[in-house]
């Protein structure tokens, strides 16, 4: 973990399970580096909290279980790159292809900041659902709807000024985007570089100049 | 676990690491079916040796650590899926690009005979590579190798055929092909339906009447 905290503080934590905690938010940050690494199955609450100088009972105090935690998990992921990808694909100043291309450059340095070792957090929990609490493979299906529609969205207009023609099915492009999109992530990750991600976008855009 | 084994013998399993032996054999077979179910992170052999009913004695005779296991589920898969596939794509009767469609058809098949429960055991163990021994890595990437090669060598015979034109990078199709499909068997595994999977086919078709 290389997020570090304050010294632990001695006594119970701060009654603050709903709002704001520097523990709280450090717990959360970490936990999704290492799902973002690792995946659920291979990630230990211990080694999080020992890398974090934080007690189990915070751990509880503030999340009561492991599947609280990684639903919270997700759901911090999902609502951080929601924001990201919004950020760029609603970017005026670039005509909406060069938004997708965007995408796929800041994905790209992104990974490789990290030497390619941390993939997609929604990717990676998706791979191992079968091993893990059968109330988060809704919350994970609902966040691929949710970028699917923000890049549909582009796709049209897309449609609208010009770029591609109007004929092409906005809504199963996108779907094809993010079924491809994370394979191509996984195999940046596999093979510690971002060949992968650059060969599917290539292949992406081709199948837009129908 | 599936596989039944006969009732445990007493006493020391038969030495024969390196040839046949009924319970090697179904250590192999239920660690495969394991790892496209869950991968390797959330898999137990103590969950393994149970189902079957062996002793952990005979795991460690036979293979000798975890890692040695994995390493072998890895060679095993690797060489039943390079034969199915082989068996599709040199499959003459067929015009080469029914052939890659034959593919995605028998795979979709065999998912949906699980229930979409087991997804690729390589693209599983990929996506948790940074939780896995090291020594997995170039096996994994190799298995990738091979694949797309019998898939770039199907396209080449399609172009030979006049089916696709001879302006195609056959190379880079097949790796953008099992890029995206590892994702779209990811899909698959997460929605519990094939409906991913056809999704990415079309769109690769699609790129290939270019």
């Amino acid at each position: 973990m290389q997020t570090q905290l304050a010294p632990r503080r001695r006594g119970r934590p701060p009654k603050s399970t709903g709002g704001y905690s520097e523990t709280r938010d450090a717990l959360v940050r970490a936990g999704v580096v290492a799902l973002t690494e690792k995946g659920f199955s291979a990630t230990g609450i211990e080694e999080i909290l020992q890398g974090l100088n934080v007690p189990k009972g915070s751990f509880y105090h503030y999340f009561g279980s492991k599947e609280a935690y990684g639903s919270e998990l997700i759901g911090s992921y999902a609502a951080y790159f929601a924001k990201r990808l919004n950020m760029v694909l609603l970017d005026e100043s670039r005509t909406p292809l060069d938004r997708l291309r965007e995408f796929v450059s800041v994905a790209d340095a992104g990974m490789a900041r990290f030497g390619y070792t941390r993939g997609c957090l929604v990717g990676n929990l998706g791979q191992e659902m079968n091993a893990l609490p059968e109330s988060f493979r809704a919350q994970l299906v609902n966040v691929f709807s949710d970028w699917q529609r923000l890049t549909a969205d582009c796709l049209r207009r897309a449609i609208a000024t010009g770029q591609i023609a109007p004929t092409l099915d906005c809504d199963q492009l996108a779907a094809f985007f993010w079924i491809g999109w994370e394979g191509a992530v996984l195999r940046a990750k596999l093979e510690r570089n971002g060949e992968p991600l650059r060969t599917f976008a290539a292949g992406f855009f081709l199948l837009l100049q129908r």
